[in-house]
């Protein structure tokens, strides 16, 4: 009989340690197939243990497969187990380091908002208020296209704020953009989709796309002349992603001559528009520019709208407007149950009901013209002269070059004094970093620090 | 001139008014490009209303393109504009039916969950700390890969309950298995991606395969030999998507020679598995079986984990733990923003690092079991004779044949009386409903329900 060490003080419960123990000379090989067991009265009387711990023991090992059992003779290892070869690799302890995001002191990343004004306790009250429903479609899957709730809101958001008539119906919501931009490739047949792409443009959706093995075009887009849309209509594709309130990174407003000639195009080649209004909310002179697909009269445009910049990046909330063909595509098949979770679906639907939403964009909108304007004034007091300014009275970051110096280096001199300043060069197909603008957010930033950090910023650049 | 009404009492303000006046008029081509607009002057005499306010409205056109300034001249309709053809499509308000869940009064729906008995106060509690901590990993867009916090509690949970070993940067976070299993993908190299899938087995994660372009073969499993290794062999996949601990629909468990032989078959092939661990922790006879993971010495498992189960669905957050193969490939162009809400995340590591989350398993294990064991006394008591109970003792679902009848007319008669009974055959790739099985889920019925519900049924089906 094979010795079994029991340790009646370990904190492994003895029938896991019986278990343990014979699982692992099976695999190893010790106890070979067609090996009886003993029997439950001679183990436990062996290891001076209660028949019931070994029964359980050998319980487990039965119902996994490891031993079978013959009525009233006892239990005989199976045939045919593989022995696993001890090959047991090292448990990987390192960083992944590819993917750990480098901590600065002072960070003018793109992505974040403004915390300290956020309506805190607000919102843990619609939070509360939506837990406290216990209703089975905020707190199981929900439905998969999103809270119906949530959708009549946005669609009466979008009608105010957008100029967009929808019904909640043609409303999806997802977990993100990149989510939405799959559902639509899957929508569209991506087996023969050639994306337009804006380049300059967001590298993330590209990577989206790229993946889903789309083709991609980029079309030229500069800060002087705007969207190339010559180079639209001759690049032969059929779907466009565009910023057009606002383009990321570039920050221009596609004026409406363009606007129209792009529905145009769209409607000449069956093609659809993809219209990315991620930070529409923030336009500091006037108005929020009006949306391409308020313009939409032939229904060609997939309307894509988020909660990260206007509201919190962690609710994961981002929405779509879809053309009614596409609605008619949308069946169970092509439709994941829904990623963005139900409970803050339900309390941002409240949080949009009670009128809170509209007042904190109002609110934020001027604490973002404070920051932006901070930090124009704190460019020109610091780097007036040496930087030319990119982008309109809009949004949460701003775009610099600097004259007569490699960015690449500019960039590297900041981190060393634990600066975090980013190159667009990651929006661009195949530019260097110090062919192509900085980058600056500011939206996560006070207006104090905005000041102190340019400031920084340039002795660290000038001196 | 033309003629412009603005209301005063309208609710829309006037320079909106104004604005969407010229607009109209612009895009409808009443108004043609080159016409020069009134002055601000003029036209706020005109309209008895304030320079301000028309030149709010004149902004905004600017802004948008519409119209063009010249110093001190005044303003032009810029020319290029395409005229919007007037076909404005009706705003669909049907339903859109094809997604719309039917509602029943009595539902044994699979995928609910016990919400009487969720610990609501302390979820509530870790909930309201994590928000406490205005942290801006918390509050933001979070780790890519997910919160190191909860996959550090992911990864000690495994080791000690499911015999996995880990550390937290083997582990990915996403909202949902889809979306992991769209990861693996991208991680795999698609295009020649051959998998092997369960049939009967999950129809989402086969869509998934499906519209990312993978071949899929299907593998047999029936109730009574399992899972067909041999099939898998020939198959030609370098693949394979499985539940060894709980098949899904079925409810087997695959027995330790079959794991052994699959792990030989994917180190000999180079393939990978994917083990979807969906409902382990709830087997009512001894402890849950051991995971196909725990025995991988080559590191050709895939272990995928879900919360939607074992803590609440619409928390959003399932895990998988890559290989260290895998884990090289996973650079930041390979991951989308994560998808599962920070917020939810942290509040779940503080939930499990409090310990209440293994008091919660215990807790539903008890009460699960308490459920299982009222289906199957109540499927004796009222159905005894005419059906055949199907899935080991384990999951929160069970499937019956009911003999000498056809499947498709009970599920009908049951909606007829408004009792939802499914049929497995979405499980299975080319099976009529009278061939498959009935699928039971009993997780959202209270005892009192399942006893009540099934008498129901039988009265339907057997009166």
């Amino acid at each position: 009989m094979v010795s079994c060490f029991i340790e009646k003080d370990k904190k492994t419960p003895i029938y896991k340690q019986l278990y343990d123990f014979y699982k692992e000379e099976m695999l190893n090989g010790n106890i070979k197939e067609g090996t009886k067991l003993p029997s439950v009265r001679s183990l436990s009387q062996t290891l001076s243990i209660s028949k019931n711990t070994v029964n359980e023991a050998y319980q487990q090992l039965l119902a996994e497969g490891f031993i079978e059992s013959r009525v009233k003779k006892g239990y005989w290892v199976v045939p045919n187990l593989e022995y696993l070869p001890d090959t047991k690799q090292e448990v990987l302890q390192e960083e992944n380091k590819t993917i750990a995001a480098k901590e600065f002191t002072i960070d003018f990343q793109y992505g974040d908002i403004d915390l300290e004004h956020f309506p805190m306790k607000t919102w843990k009250k619609c939070l509360q208020d939506s837990l406290q429903e216990n209703d089975k479609e905020i707190l199981l899957y929900g439905n998969k296209l999103g809270s119906i709730l949530l959708r009549k809101q946005i669609a009466t958001y979008l009608y105010k704020s957008r100029g967009i008539h929808c019904a909640y119906e043609d409303i999806v919501i997802s977990a993100g953009t990149n989510q939405l931009v799959r559902t639509v490739i899957s929508l569209l047949q991506k087996d023969k989709l050639a994306v337009a792409m804006e380049s300059p443009g967001y590298d993330g959706v590209k990577n989206t796309f790229l993946t889903e093995g789309c083709m991609i075009v980029d079309i030229p887009v500069t800060a002087d002349d705007g969207y190339d849309v010559q180079a639209l209509k001759s690049s032969g594709c059929n779907a466009a992603y565009i910023t057009p309130s606002h383009q990321f990174p570039l920050g221009c407003i596609m004026p409406a001559a363009k606007r129209l000639e792009l529905l145009k195009w769209a409607e000449e080649t069956n093609a659809y528009i993809i219209e990315d209004d991620y930070d529409s909310e923030f336009r500091y002179e006037g108005a929020p520019v009006a949306s391409l697909k308020g313009l939409d009269r032939q229904d060609r445009v997939i309307y894509a709208g988020t909660f990260s910049k206007s509201f919190l990046p962690s609710v994961r909330i981002s929405y779509m407007v879809l053309p009614k063909k596409l609605l008619e595509n949308l069946h169970e098949g092509f439709i994941d149950s829904q990623n963005a979770s139900p409970i803050f679906q339900h309390a941002l639907a409240l949080f949009m009901e009670r009128e809170h939403y509209e007042r904190h964009l109002r609110k934020m909108r001027k604490i973002y013209k404070e920051k932006h304007e901070m930090l124009l004034s704190s460019l020109n007091e610091y780097m007036g002269g040496f930087v030319n300014i990119i982008g309109e009275k809009a949004g949460l970051h701003l775009l610099i070059n600097v004259e007569n110096k490699q960015h690449s280096q500019l960039i590297e001199a900041a981190a060393h004094q634990s600066i975090g300043i980013y190159s667009t060069a990651s929006y661009y197909s195949n530019k260097s970093v110090d062919d192509c603008p900085i980058i600056l957010g500011f939206g996560g930033l006070t207006l104090h620090k905005i000041d102190e950090y340019i400031k920084q910023l340039a002795k660290v650049w000038f001196n």
